[in-house]
């Protein structure tokens, strides 16, 4: 039964990453915890930059400044 | 103090039909239990068929291939 | 693919009034929507009084008032 | 590591205002938990009024009758 | 900027199955969203079999009747 | 109408720190967006360490290595 929540900000995530991020997910759970992938629930969230804060400033500012959530 | 969230797939929920939902769920939780239905807010949210995922898959592909979520 | 979440105060909810929660959230999403219940889901979960804030006030202090959110 | 989530009707909240909700509650945060701002994460989420419900109405009826969330 | 909520039923899940959980969903959106590591969040949340209901009955039912969600 | 909440590890949080944090958020968001406060609510989730992670590791291991996330 388990359902897994994915807030993101809105950044041109594709379909296919989207696709990816499901399947991924759905197949961990199955793995670690023997769960029935079609009790299995996934949603993917995006957010506006706007409405992200981190560091208790805005996600739109933080890119403005060229700082990104990119792996380094 | 009930705060009621409820996650949809967007398929075309009329506003008649969320007016039902917030309705029902509000007479529900008063009847249940007991509470004062001014304290209870109702939240529906509904996401776009890419970023929903069962069974590992995307909706978007479910419901390419006709497999729908209807009632039998 | 309905997901409901019920946020309540831990206030003694019996496992039979869970179970009317469950039944009744479901049953008004496959009238209202025509979903499959058996590709819906309901969580309730419940909330320490020292952890729910309504007006800026602490339920725990509220209810030590004799403030409650009973229906009149 | 406080993840905080923000759900308010979508009724015009400009950016300054989300920017000022973000920081408010990052620095609020810090001080009453001591937490390091940059592992707290402010997230805002806009519900349209046919989404939101009230004492069994929705948000737009309510409105439309006159009937504001505002402060007195 | 990722936050994951994972929801499932408590059911002995162990320290070690969340430290797989926690370690594979943060894997999976580094590789899939290229997103620094340092920045997601992954809660894994439990719940009581009483709270939790599927096609409209309770789980702590559906198991008594020897239902699982195991994958087959 | 809006509905604030707060996700925190379970690391000792006071009755009173509760309270600073529902009356803050309160506040803030009456300041800032002049909703009548008897329409807020605020909920407060606390975690096991076991249940949160952080950069691919559990909470409860940064902790067993010194790894706080106290404000420097």
């Amino acid at each position: 039964m388990p359902y897994i929540k994915i807030d993101v900000t809105r950044e041109g995530v594709t379909k296919e990453q989207k696709k990816a991020l499901i399947k991924g997910v759905t197949d961990l759970i199955t793995d670690v915890l023997n769960k029935d992938p079609q009790l299995t629930h996934v949603v993917i969230q995006e957010h506006d930059l706007d409405n992200w804060g981190f560091g208790g400033e805005q996600v739109s500012e933080l890119r403005a400044k060229g700082i990104t959530a990119d792996k380094k």
